[in-house]
């Protein structure tokens, strides 16, 4: 292996640690930062430690917040009667991002699995409990990822809120948007052919 | 938008600014230090801090290094009758993994680009002229890269060190090991043929 400089190396290492980035990507951004400016660095080492610092999760739905409540919660515009539950803060972008949503979200931390030992005791759902209690909401939306462990979350939310007389509704799965059905896995095409609509 | 609270937001903006990050990517890392321990993104802000405040450049080579001299040119093992020039820091990487060059390196900081408006007087030349004045040097391997930058520079550097009664190579051009001529481009195919040697 190359020998780098300590700090060179220790950076590199670092880098690696992080989601995607193997030794070549780890490398290539260590030698970016050595060519930035040492404010560009410093601006990213304290924005590292200032999502740590001084970020902590709303009291209403557990997305990520710098506040009490978050963006969603705290906005008096949205629909208050739909609430999308999904497994993990970052579940809440792609849905946002279609800005078709306008209801609140509900964040579980997590979803069922028995083969990560993970039940729903685990899960936040007694917070969901308590914001339907309010009686504000109408609909539940699942929308838990269209996994095995994400099937087994919305079946059990399914059956838990239903008898307390909540719509309860699930995010379709199909074959996506501008694919090709030859691409198309079987449980997709399955799933796609299963869930068909009348035109 | 997705609303990201104020710190999110911000960490996802410097990640973007990395090179090869684009939003997704950034988001992603984001939502990973986000889960991860404070420890964990401590030692990564220190990391980059790091870097900036305790390294600097070999005396001898201009090499990345934490010392007065970087590990190549303090190891007395290696030929000091070789120097491989090469543009940047991290290009020392690609060819000491290969295991087989023994010898010390020189590092321009650059390559000759009329274009960009860089000429050999932006380029640490005068470094490798010194070393070469102490007598140990016998041959010059240019290792710049082969665009058209990096020939320009290695035609320039060719033209200066060999009066000087060095022997001075350049690295080969040629198609790559393990793959198609098929998907080689007309260039490098030419050159292949170009630099083809004796079996």
């Amino acid at each position: 292996m190359p020998d780098f400089a300590a700090p060179l190396e220790r950076l590199i290492q670092e880098f690696r640690r992080l989601p995607g980035i193997g030794q070549k990507s780890a490398q290539r951004l260590a030698f970016h930062v050595l060519r930035t400016s040492r404010e560009d660095a410093a601006r990213l080492a304290e924005a590292l430690l200032d999502v740590k610092d001084n970020l902590g999760i709303c009291a209403e739905c557990n997305n990520i917040s710098d506040a009490e409540l978050c963006p969603y919660c705290r906005d008096s515009n949205r629909d208050r009667a739909q609430i999308c539950v999904v497994e993990e803060p970052h579940n809440i972008l792609p849905i946002e991002t279609t800005r078709t949503f306008e209801g609140l979200y509900y964040v579980l931390h997590g979803a069922i699995s028995p083969l990560k030992g993970v039940g729903p005791e685990q899960l936040r759902i007694k917070g969901l409990l308590d914001r339907i209690a309010k009686g504000e909401a109408k609909e539940i939306i699942l929308a838990t990822n269209p996994t095995v462990e994400g099937e087994a979350t919305a079946a059990y939310l399914s059956r838990l809120l239903k008898p307390l007389g909540m719509k309860v509704t699930r995010i379709a799965m199909g074959v996506p948007v501008g694919s090709d059905l030859d691409f198309a896995d079987e449980v997709t095409m399955s799933k796609s052919l299963e869930n068909r609509r009348e035109m």
